[in-house]
């Protein structure tokens, strides 16, 4: 089979030709892909700064956001049958720990990361992947249709899951960053609450395609973004604020933007997190972690796409031409737009 | 009567005679001081501290917190009456907004401080204060044994039960700093949960006194405290850490004792929080906002204290001595002790 | 003023002629009616059913699903000021007990019921209330278009917005009862959730209207309806019930439409919920009590008005024409409308 | 081995010799059985009682309270290792279906349950078991210190702990039936909670037992209980009510003694509970159902267990001698202690 690999950092990979995997173990699932989604964490592997955190073996294929076929499963795979269409959570969890008996499972103790961390990825004709990873999908769903939501959907859909409770009508949430991730937090939180979402970006292109989507407030980020932020929550803040982008500045103004007693979501990384204790205790604001999503959030974020609450903008392009798309990526080429790769 | 006023900053309070005040208002409530506890707050004020934080229009009588005996009230307060032993919120509330109507009255939009904001306290013969913020006390408990947990004490509980959910049998929870909220909060901890307590100070004897209460762990602050909690906690960090110290490199310990999916609770203050967002996100970790309790903490607190489990060492001081009072607490010649002063 | 006046139970309300209330108190709202719902409770009254209950002292003035304008305010009201659209929470509560305290204000220990316990109701030119029991309205909403959402309203909404945190995407929802309560119900969930909407009622016409307002599936209650709610639910039956019926066999089917591990809310009443508790443990279902909703649950039901998510059809009505209004609620002349009287 | 086989309904099981089981699947693991404890569960197996329920086919190994060493796992399991002292969990779940993954894994759609529904228990001298059901121990802990907990004592824990959140200081919580579960549910409410514990029961030694291990009030059964609950709740019911009975009229008291918006907890079963739909609605009390916990409750359970804040009596009896067990167990001769069988 054709196969996406990474030999060398700062080298492009190569499309190889390996020999299939096979279904060995009991809980083993192997699965025809349909679509990979390429994502910027793609290139900051290729670029090695993801050495440091998991040590990858190279060479490995990429490919962490894949969607397909089941082509054959282990004598103990009971949640899924050969030819279901799925969806896989980019996690392989060992169901053991306390994590994953707590229905926290992106934190489990024994987890692998295909296309991340050497585990052989997506970027191929088939996966071999475990039962714990695969989500089975509705027939109205294709594998091209929801690839990209696989990892980048799920953060965003894990962050506003958490936010909701807080949301109840009447409030503000603000989104930082209507890129990837912010457009399905924006479409997730229109779909699971009632609140305002006010949306800020750089790019006031952006944001009338935020608007497109359900957003109810574009603030372009110019300069004045906290003090229009602060004119359309009543003077206060936002109850919460999502905040994709992490670096920048950003991670500044998703404070600022903060209303007493809320919650600043940090999802975007790169910057840091600089408050005077006195700010957070004399107006009891949190500022709370976020991690890819579980893989109930992942089966649940697939039934809204199934009702067709969340969907994505998507550029397919052959497996071969998985180059190309790292090249359009890196060169901004895709405004709005998730490159999928399809296996011919 | 008698109160203690501040006239001036950076001039020692004095001991005036003033006119009793009196119930004119249908919900206010007239309290004859038992007890009204010096906290480090008072030498705040008397330093000018809270000048930008609250204006205070200086002369004003000292104390936020105060118990005593309901000697008046208006026409409509029922939930006390003449006779009643109360212990009193630090804030007196609208019982209107939108805060005090969801439970969190601490956030109310239009509160007074008395004692703090230039609203004349405590530390006197008979304190105005309104039905809101007063908790009627079981018949076992009087002013003087509880006079200093309304505020400090308070504060301590709030955060406390806000993180008991995350503390469930087989957890572990840090506190750092074993003084006065430290020494409740611990007490609180062994009343409402199971987990193991740890506790981080750089006093050996504090240390010892905090396992006396019921402390399962002490560990000293002498450069090897990080280690030392992971070690406890199985080279991972505690689920929940409360750092009651907020300042001088404990609001860094704080986080770096966090486990993966765990809460930073930041309580003390006077430092800054400075976390890079790509630790925040990789590990799901949180850092919670944590302010004075509410009324309902302050009566769950009561129930505790009359059931003996939260208790404290304090030292009496006639009204008249406030000032031996401050300079003992000025001088740091009240460890593990709080100075109440008792009107005559 | 003119006011609509039970005088005797089983005989018709009069139109009286009285003096208009006036402030007196420095929490005291007079609001000036622009519209009070006519609600089935409102028949119950006059037929002496709540008699037992609330022992009102008769004559008293009905009337309370209330909106209208501030007419005038006592000394310490600041939450609203005079010229203010507002509607009317339908508890009166005292700010001062556990309960209202804890953002349970429905449970106040100390409320009155205007309309319903003897103190007078809205149904009249005026109305004198208090501050805690006014909700400021967004100008776009008028007291005509949100008066009958004050207490029916507000129990939907209440139960829904309880059983919300239950119904994450891919669940789904049964609702007993396309009615008043349930067309409430309905909107709310639609809002509120991604959940799957399943009417069931007797009523083919009444599921036509409930689709229209966003139910997924409507459900004939002609015998089927168990096995039709099963099918619809992949066997399992639904992870929330909202019983709006109550009585004649809806209590029974509820229960049997819950899933394992689900929640069958019990809001209508009349009839008896009786399970073997073998059924309760085996399953771990539950059966969760609901009353009016809280003042907070007010407001937040009106900014879902005020963003159109959610309208109901009123059939209006000259106040001095309530007993038309009665006449046709009684005699089933008001199919999916709510009558409202309008003073002039 | 030796093991104790149920042949036919109504016949005392035999204790048989059979082949050892051998590890074969990659998550089996073997288990050296320490204790089993006996619970009244299995005279109603032996009655013929769960026939209906689980099917299962005769002859089987009885014994679902089990707790022992690791003999040998397959080549999957890393949560345990040869040797580790280890308690099991009732169930042996899926890892796959919603319910494990999201945390409530006693509602596994795919479960065994050894001991119960024909699949081989633990009166055995080796129990043949799944990574998923091996909770490691503390070395402190012994298999005949804590079998008795694994299946009664579970279910006790995880009714506590679900209404632990409701149970803040100065509210009282009602237990009714002091024997086994009861036993456990007073100690992990003590553990867990400051709640003031009334605990009920017919018989007044039992009574003095409970108190001994924490209860704070015992209220006689003797007709007299609802009032005397009243009364030590201020007239007004406890906020949570765990009903361990559940029949000969402890479900009718249980909601008797329940206060307004506080929950029944239903967790023995036998009776029916019947409850009128306007006392639910108007009070907005709950009744919730309970089922064994989860493996993460067993886990917690035994955190507790080691702390030494939960302890059982036990009364040990040779495997071979299973059937004098069974006949003091239904002849009523093991007042307060629970019998286990102690492999030779």
């Amino acid at each position: 089979m054709k196969a996406v690999r990474l030999h060398e950092y700062h080298t492009r990979p190569s499309v190889d030709e390996l020999p299939e995997p096979k279904v060995s173990g009991p809980l083993d699932v192997l699965v025809r892909i349909g679509a990979a989604g390429l994502c910027r964490t793609d290139l900051h592997i290729y670029e090695g700064q993801w050495e440091p955190l998991t040590h990858p073996q190279l060479p490995f294929t990429l490919g962490h956001e894949n969607a397909g076929w089941v082509e054959d499963v282990g004598s103990a795979v009971s949640n899924v049958a050969v030819g279901d269409t799925v969806i896989l959570h980019p996690h392989i969890t060992c169901g053991l720990c306390r994590y994953c008996r707590a229905g926290d499972d992106m934190h489990c103790v024994a987890s692998s990361f295909p296309g991340v961390d050497g585990t052989d990825g997506g970027m191929a004709d088939y996966l071999l992947t475990g039962a714990r990873a695969v989500v089975k999908l509705d027939p109205s769903l294709q594998p091209a249709d929801v690839a990209a939501l696989a990892d980048a959907g799920l953060t965003a859909y894990h962050a506003v899951r958490k936010a909701v409770p807080a949301l109840y009508p009447g409030t503000s949430c603000v989104v930082i960053g209507a890129g990837g991730l912010g457009h399905i937090g924006i479409q997730v939180l229109k779909a699971l609450s009632a609140t305002t979402v006010i949306v800020v970006d750089r790019n006031p292109e952006a944001l009338e395609v935020a608007k497109e989507i359900g957003a109810d407030h574009g603030v372009v980020a110019d300069g004045s973004q906290i003090d229009k932020v602060k004119e359309l929550t009543g003077g206060d803040g936002a109850e919460v604020v999502l905040d994709f982008v992490g670096e920048m500045g950003a991670e500044k103004d998703a404070w600022q933007m903060t209303r007493r007693a809320g919650s600043h979501y940090v999802i975007g990384y790169g910057g840091k997190v600089e408050v005077p204790t006195i700010e957070i205790i004399s107006t009891e604001r949190n500022i709370i972690g976020n991690i890819v999503g579980t893989y109930n959030d992942l089966a649940e974020l697939m039934a809204l796409a199934a009702q067709g609450k969340v969907t994505l903008h998507t550029k397919p392009y052959p497996l071969e031409a998985a180059n190309d798309a790292i090249d359009d990526l890196d060169g901004g080429r895709l405004p709005g737009a998730r490159a999928i790769l399809i296996p011919s």
